[in-house]
């Protein structure tokens, strides 16, 4: 044993003595391959030419504005103007009317009388109430159903709002939720936390990731029969990682099956404005369970990070909870007052992308076109990627109807499975790790997320500039046709 | 039953069946006398002069920026020029200079900079490297020695990062964390929600609540005896709710403990900055455990929230780890990352706090101005608080040495601790609930932080602003006075 070695077992504090249910989560989306691409990238600061290329191209997270995304100008001035708001004072007022809209203005002023001038104060701990007000109007007008700002609550992102719904769910280690699969890791890295059951249902790859009801009777049946006390389901529309939508009938049948149940439904509704597909228009599971008048419990979540808006580092989200029990309102308005309150420039975005300038405002045309111009863009740059991988061998690739990703299949030569399983590795893993050492592209392999056993995949963004996309696209094609020869050839 | 009753008994999600240790948590200084002080304002605004008084002055939580501290001007304009960076272009700038000055144009340039100008953009999970620089040549100026970025994790305000610690450090509802009574209710929240166990230590009024090891060897002892495998202790200098401050050599005996016991230290620092004595300025346990050279693993915590930066909506703090096992910094990591990253703007908030203006720059003096007039007005309230609450028969208060809080000790009569107790309530509940009613100031009852077992506390800050200090201060003696006078004349 190394003097190293000895010194750690020292230690009070050490893997082997450390809370289990942290050392057993695993986030691939920030996992082995971006943190090998993290170094990558600090290399070709420090010797510049040192790798066969340029640059580092993170195309494993949904993070728009890091590869060149612009914000939404109206956001930012009204963001800008509650930071400084000495700018609305009397005195300079008339200066910054030279660098600021009229609506601008108007709305750091309204949004600063919710919180009494002070975006420097906690706020209450569900959020500054005008703006869940605004969140319910949004609602009301995108289903056509009543909405209760007292059932909404602001978050530190959708994260932050997943995390504590299913922590208030976990009542003991015999609790299950049915998660999709493939599913945003976010879910079993939650569940392995709280000692809670993952019980994986699968997405249908063949008729573009729809969600089949047999399969999810299959999997709540032998998850019961094996004695877990299945409690929830989670549903991600539009998907992530697979970037399908859900057609509405598929949502009532889940609707149906969780009432018939006595499921909780979780829906993770984060990329409802990223939509590509004319077929599968958004349709959230709150109209459908308003709708059917279903009793079904349900939190849906949005976020400011994705959309259009695209505001990541900002961490903003919400919840909404329909027919939760009132006792249990209360219990979660304690659980986020012990963490005070989300931060206040998040909310206050969900505030902007809930509520947009209206027509007539002075903003309104030029929000607009933001936005048109960021949604035309993903679409091109969606489909073109879809197209990429579709003309290449051994891998096919739905299209994306929705969300900021592809979710393609690799078909794997077996000698490169055997080489991936004597190295101790996934296979899908080592040709993600490939590509980056080659190309400088960051992925996350499809077992980051769960697959189809024997199915291979990788999920990548589709969001590098428009500018850069074609090298993008080269960068991949050129990769993975050497890969394919190499393996070829290998095999002759 | 009523109907009422049966529909929510047919509810999956109850509290019944919900997370029981989310249910047992408590939380104080958002509890029932804080929410009914909401209900309070809610309904002066809606027909004022329905109270006794005219507004409700809320004394229950350290958030200064809401009872009308001015915010640091450097670090608002520092944010709203990061926020709409558009006014730092080319095009721009020549008016910006108008209403900016040069130093927070150059730091808006430097931060954005280190996020290639994404302010939304998701950073590293630890928080951006450069600011995490910062971080550790601040301690090196405090402490005099040396700190490394990569021992520091920004957070979402310390609250985070003291949930983030525990979390690791509890591996099975066997184990114990020590900490001080009375205490931040974080903590006995966060031990609940994580199923661990709280062993509680007292603090020694009677010499301005310093640390007595043996007392804390007391506690380890019988912890242990009971079989708690107790790991680690909290020591929260300046104290929460207590306001004071230890002395150097009894955080030397504290570390030195900690060494001997084996037990993690956790040094929450949030106040390091609020301190009003001379005979006890602020030493960190991190320059105690370097310059003993001790062992000791010690995580430490501050805030942008508290200081005189009181930046509380922005969420931001940090931690930083010393002499922690490297598997566990990248298990901390790994926990980290799945929360994608802290908010960016409260990142930013903490390089300004450990990173503020120079001499020579042009907002040096402003800042400094506004700083020293921030903390002599903190001082001038505490002094009078304490004065007041001294003045008052069967009361007294220690001085605060620091932080923003007194915790003056009440001598309830007889009488109203048995009414009190027919009544089903903690007497100093009661007490303070009677206070609310009468006077609309809220503060928290010291049975919501613990206190040794028949005393009776509350805990107040001396946040209302100066010009309203005095008028706070006759509503909260007359109701006193009102008080100890029916309860004298009740009991003759």
């Amino acid at each position: 044993m190394s003097a190293d070695n000895g010194a750690s077992q020292a230690k009070v504090l050490r893997v082997e003595t450390m809370n289990p249910r942290i050392r057993v989560m695993e986030y691939a989306v920030r996992g082995a391959i971006p943190i090998r691409a993290e170094e990558l990238a600090a290399e070709l600061k420090a010797s510049p030419g040192s790798r066969p290329f340029s640059k580092v191209t993170p195309c494993n997270i949904g993070n728009p504005q890091q590869l060149g995304q612009k914000p939404l100008t109206f956001l930012r001035q009204v963001s800008a103007l509650m930071e400084y708001s000495d700018l609305l004072s009397p005195a300079l007022l008339e200066q910054t009317r030279k660098l600021f809209p009229e609506d601008a203005i108007a709305r750091a002023q309204r949004n600063l009388s919710h919180v009494n001038g002070a975006v420097g104060a906690y706020t209450q701990s569900l959020g500054i109430h005008e703006i869940r007000e605004d969140v319910a109007r949004f609602i009301e007008q995108r289903d056509g159903f009543p909405a209760d700002p007292n059932s909404i609550c602001l978050t530190n992102g959708a994260s932050g709002a997943v995390e504590r719904v299913l922590d208030i769910l976990v009542s003991s280690p015999d609790v299950g939720v049915m998660i999709p699969i493939p599913q945003y890791p976010l879910y079993t890295a939650s569940l392995a936390h709280l000692d809670a059951k993952a019980v994986p249902y699968y997405l249908q790859e063949e008729s573009d990731w729809q969600l089949s009801v047999a399969d999810l009777e299959r999997a709540l049946g032998e998850a019961r029969a094996g004695g877990v006390d299945v409690r929830a389901l989670v549903v991600i529309n539009p998907g992530n990682p697979t970037g399908g939508c859900l057609e509405e009938a598929n949502i009532e049948e889940v609707v149906r099956f969780c009432e018939r149940e006595r499921l909780v439904l979780l829906a993770d509704e984060v990329y409802q404005t990223n939509i590509y597909t004319e077929t599968n228009p958004f349709v959230s599971f709150k109209k459908v369970v308003s709708r059917l008048k279903s009793p079904v419990e349900l939190f849906s979540f949005h976020s400011i990070s994705k959309g259009m808006v695209g505001e990541c580092g900002r961490r903003g989200g919400y919840y909404e909870a329909v027919n939760i029990d009132s006792q249990v309102m209360a219990q979660l308005l304690k659980l986020a007052s012990v963490s005070l309150c989300p931060n206040v420039q998040g909310q206050m975005a969900v505030g902007v992308m809930v509520n947009p300038p209206q027509p007539g405002d002075a903003s309104y045309e030029q929000y607009q076109r933001e936005l048109g111009d960021i949604y035309q863009s993903m679409r091109r740059r969606a489909k073109k990627l879809a197209l990429a991988f579709n003309s290449l061998p051994n891998m096919s690739c739905n299209d994306a109807q929705g969300a900021m990703y592809l979710f393609p299949k690799i078909e794997l030569p077996q000698a490169f499975i055997d080489e991936a399983q004597s190295l101790g590795q996934q296979p899908d893993g080592l040709y993600c790790m490939r590509m980056l050492e080659a190309t400088g592209i960051s992925v996350v392999p499809g077992s980051g997320f769960g697959q189809a056993p024997g199915t291979f995949h990788f999920r990548s963004t589709f969001l590098p500039s428009e500018e850069l996309f074609d090298e993008f696209i080269a960068g991949f094609r050129s990769f993975h046709l050497d890969f394919v020869a190499r393996y070829a050839a290998s095999q002759q």
